[in-house]
């Protein structure tokens, strides 16, 4: 199971807002879009920061109401840990738990292909959890049967 | 596997604040913590509600700059949804996914006992897969250990 698997459920849209853009603009995207980070970016491909909704917190206690109307770039993450779809979800829980890191850029040859999220990553834990739960019991029925096939 | 495993290794302390504390007094504990929520409770025991990294951002696009001298009870979430010590980690998942919770407060007999967050989800899932990696290599070692008796 890799980040690949993941985008093949999820899908490779991402939103991003360019570092110039306010504070506020990006606060916007994030309450519409109802998501917990976007990726700073001048171009849609490159990954020139994250700003997440920890960011947004962390930057309103230290700049109070000024914050609104600060740069993008004044207040996103700028050294972002990003990962590559060939990358297995192990690894990936590895970094969010030692990291403490909730989203990960997907990159591949050096662009933007994808964002995996805490969520997702528990998601597709419970698709393989609720897909195991249902060969089980498909195996069981099999099982049935064959001992009923047997039996007559 | 079930709650009361992840409190077993995370512990029962759980951050509260009162719901007549402000916004701001909020917002210091989140980060002075590094946690991104907190019970919002009158006693220490009973949950009032809870306040999110999620609940600042969104509050702050609602009421802008007056945000940080508003009360907690005014931006909390207040339906909290609950987990008692005894829930699997699987339904703990499916409420994760189908609600985009990030945080459960832990409530046994009525009184606050613990917090489980997503990131203790996926650290669990971690030393499960650590732990089964580990038993693997044992298993392999000791059946390795068996043919070279066998042998001689």
């Amino acid at each position: 199971m890799n980040v690949e698997t993941i985008l093949r459920t999820k899908g490779r849209a991402v939103a991003t807002i360019g570092p110039d853009e306010t504070v506020g603009a990006a606060l916007d995207e994030l309450i519409s879009r109802n998501i917990g980070a976007i990726v700073v970016s001048k171009d849609g491909e490159s990954v020139d920061g994250i700003i997440s909704e920890r960011d947004v917190v962390h930057a309103l206690a230290a700049h109070g109401t000024d914050l609104l109307s600060l740069k993008v770039a004044e207040v996103m993450t700028q050294r972002v840990i990003t990962c590559d779809p060939a990358d297995s979800v192990e690894q990936l829980m590895a970094e969010m738990t030692n990291r403490r890191i909730r989203h990960f850029p997907v990159v591949q040859d050096g662009r933007l292909c994808g964002i995996v999220s805490i969520g997702d990553v528990v998601k597709n834990r419970l698709d393989e959890v609720e897909f195991d739960a249902l060969a089980a019991l498909v195996h069981r029925r099999c099982v049935r049967t064959r001992s009923f096939s047997t039996a007559h």
